[in-house]
């Protein structure tokens, strides 16, 4: 054959965007993340996708499994204080006037409580415990000082990300696998050579267990109806359903139908999505078959569907709840016999204030009997303080006088994006009203090792210095003080920061989704 | 338990659309398509569902089993049609100055076969041969004719919607499995009664077959360098891959991506994406360890890595090929030992111009050596008619006065979008200037049998009557005279296509993604 004419140029092997980040990555990581989901909804029915790193991010392997480990204790630990409503009560009390969604959800419980016995006995849980390492720059400019791990908050409603996280694990299996070298230019050297070491890449069992919870706590619903003194004959037509309770027009839709096409993939068991609004205006409670103690059991019903179990993905936000028809429909699910996820108990016992209050001496261990378990949880308390006494607050004005970048505000309620850090926090602290203080607590600011990550964000990639949260699933099923059918970690989440974004809030947009490159020193 | 106070209503069990479709049904449905990558890209990196039916759609077993069993023997005429570039170049004569772009490829096949011996004797075909059935209403109003299985067309390049339709075919098993009452509400009573009778909803494997059989190119062409005389050591570095050649700003990107995974996943083999022009700028061809008989063999490399196979998903159009470069990528493709899917013989061997001239008598023959082959081919052919000589263009004049609302006018060259139907094809034709008819060939209409369908498109759902196409792949490795290393079909399309509307490019938006609820006729 004759040489060929047509003279062709060779591409770079590595060819780079702009920002440095080999192209043949981004579109690797971009193109397996929009197949497989790996997406956020900017508007109904339009996607993008997720906000993520291109490489997995690196984390100590002893700070990752002790986070794992601590997973079933937190569980143990919001059964015992959602099992204590007087307590709960007690200690939220000084918080209401300044917080008054607290306050409200306080009166559900209050209002729940006086009604008789729960009609469930059985709570399912699925929190996640946020933590950072705390790793500061030792003093001498040589290294850092051993790894503290700090709890950051206890999501105890709507805890998220559980399932784009098992895909961002496989994500990153994968452009490890098919691109190594693509991979190994934007980590940074420690990293680089863990993963040429064959560092692992933990796999994340959020996809499975999240899901194999919820049909627990369904089949667990089925066996006490049909076990029922008076059920008779199983009733005919559709089984019952777990409702999902979303927030209209949800941008982490993604997330959500991953575990809803996992449970029925795995279990068989069908979910159906409804706003608390769509609860309000057709929810039914209806006369189920009694208790074998012959209380009453008023089954949920909605769409013509019994529901065995309420997953709350809102509700956490006072935004959720625009009129008293969505509290009533928080209510009517919070007195029925469906099981609940989580109860209102649950949602108030990961409260910032109920964080606060535990990290006080002795508190811990009214709800912790095991000496080595409280003392587990405690070290990864920072410190926090309260606001509520005239003294309180003093203290904490000189300790923000004393270290201005040291502190971050926290409001009490959840959802994300209203922390405010560093002299913010001793400004807004300064200036804050008697009334109001109540409404915050003041926490020790974490100061974690800053790593090299390349990220992609509405398709543009880059490269940036970030610090990382780990997140630990907990899956829980149990209550009545009965032994839990159910007490295990469930998977993680593990969030990456760029330096300067304060914020941990993926959805809100200050971050990106990662997985562990789990770091043992070598 | 006191009875609950809040009043809450009953959602109507089967919640609809203003369009009438459950709306159930188009949640569970969108929400399995956009989790599961069945979505079109309108700008890049932004998705939406792709036009999708939310139900099967009902087909005949019969005409179904028959597609595919033709499929091989179709994989067998593109071979030997394309093995005797002398009959295809003389058969495309007649039409190369109508129709520039075909001249072009018939330019490319004639420079690249002066050149000598091909530098890779195998060829892979991934073929998808689209069908009608026609099955026109009786005349005296008592049912339908027996139905007639019609070809339509033959796409031997870039045949696409292979792995969206497989999971198009998984989505509708999971809504009649997870919601049949909703499912049945939407389909015809005949359509409803075979799918409560355990109608079938056949298995697509295109998403294994059609990686499987790059894999197979891929393996064969590593095999061919290893045993060739003057290899010695196996080169070092990474290992050859596939190049899929693309378009920029390809809207189907996610049909391409999935098949780019499930090779990677089910092979390990590697896939890059190159337009025609970064091939022009980044491919070379290099001098790789010669053939057996001492012929060299030009390796294509591109960005650092050998190609095996050269798998295009553009190159079908004129606007493909902007500039020379691009035209001078494809030859060098051309000329190079990678495995071509499809070489440009292929290409030409699916003009609508050969397909027209293998309908005239005993031309089949010529290249399918199997009398009962040949017959079940050609019982395939819709009346087909050149326009070449006047003779033939007074003849289609006839025709279409006779019945003007009988035929299709169809462009030779690919891509969809083109063809002219009905009166306005009549009008068309007789308008047609004498050097324009070569580009053009008349063809019978076909009326298919007119079925109720529920469709979502642009996140809207409708119920309309639709007709549908099937298109069934084959896949086809071999060449050069020796047995075949493989010939199956390989999965299939179905698109629904609502009344009125004569084109039927899902891409172009006219059409929507389904698959088939099999009828026996119950």
């Amino acid at each position: 054959m004759a040489p060929v004419a047509c003279a062709l140029l060779v591409f770079s092997t590595h060819a780079s965007t702009a920002s440095g980040v080999p192209s043949a990555l981004v579109s690797r990581a971009l193109g397996w993340a929009n197949t497989n989901g790996v997406q956020m909804s900017p508007q109904p029915g339009s996607f993008v996708h997720a906000p993520l790193s291109l490489s997995p991010f690196p984390l100590s392997a002893d700070g990752f499994a002790r986070a794992r480990a601590l997973a079933p204790i937190f569980n143990e630990l919001v059964e015992a204080v959602a099992s204590d409503p007087e307590w709960l009560l007690g200690v939220l009390e000084a918080t209401l006037e300044s917080d008054p969604f607290t306050g409200r959800l306080a009166r559900v419980l209050r209002e729940a409580t006086r009604a008789g016995p729960e009609a469930q006995p059985l709570h399912l849980g699925i929190h996640r415990s946020d933590y950072m390492l705390d790793e500061p720059a030792r003093a001498d400019g040589g290294g850092y000082e051993p790894a503290r791990l700090l709890q950051i908050e206890l999501n105890t409603i709507a805890s998220s990300f559980g399932c784009l996280s098992a895909r961002i694990s496989q994500l990153h299996a994968y452009v490890c696998a098919v691109a190594p070298a693509d991979v190994a230019a934007v980590l940074d050297g420690p990293a680089a050579a863990e993963l040429a070491a064959g560092a692992e890449l933990p796999s994340n069992a959020a996809l499975e267990m999240l899901p194999d919870a919820l049909a627990a706590a369904h089949a667990a619903y089925i066996a006490q109806v049909a076990g029922a003194p008076s059920a008779g004959a199983p009733p005919a037509g559709a089984p019952p359903v777990v409702v999902f309770v979303v927030q209209p027009g949800e941008r982490n839709v993604a997330d959500q139908r991953l575990l809803e096409l996992a449970l029925w993939e795995r279990h068989g068991v069908q979910a159906v999505r409804c706003t608390l609004a769509e609860l309000a205006a057709g929810a039914q409670l209806r006369d189920g078959p009694a208790h074998p103690n012959g209380s009453p059991r008023p089954c949920l019903w909605v769409g013509g569907r019994e529901v065995a179990v309420a997953y709350f993905r809102a509700g956490y936000s006072p935004d959720d709840y625009p009129t008293e028809a969505e509290w009533a429909a928080r209510l009517a699910i919070e007195r029925s016999a469906a099981v609940k996820c989580p109860t209102v108990a649950y949602q108030l016992a990961g409260t910032k204030k109920v964080q606060q209050v535990l990290a006080e001496p002795g508190a811990l261990e009214r709800f912790v009997p095991s000496a080595e378990h409280a003392a587990a949880l405690r070290a990864t308390f920072a410190g926090l303080f309260s606001l509520q006494t005239d003294d309180e607050y003093e203290a904490a004005l000189r300790l923000t006088r004393a270290d201005e970048d040291g502190y971050v505000l926290k409001p009490q309620r959840e959802g994300g994006g209203n922390n405010i850090y560093g002299r913010d926090a001793a400004a807004r602290l300064a200036a804050m009203r008697a009334g109001e203080r109540e409404g915050y607590i003041l926490m020790e600011r974490i100061r974690p090792r800053a790593r090299r990550l390349a990220l992609a964000r509405n398709n543009e990639a880059c490269i940036t210095e970030a610090v990382c949260e780990l997140g630990v699933f907990g899956v829980f099923l149990g209550g009545g003080g009965q032994p839990a059918l159910l007490n295990r970690a469930a998977g993680h989440l593990l969030r990456a920061k760029p330096l300067g974004t304060d914020e941990g809030g993926v959805a809100a947009g200050f971050a990106v989704l990662s997985s562990p490159l789990l770091e043992r020193g070598i």
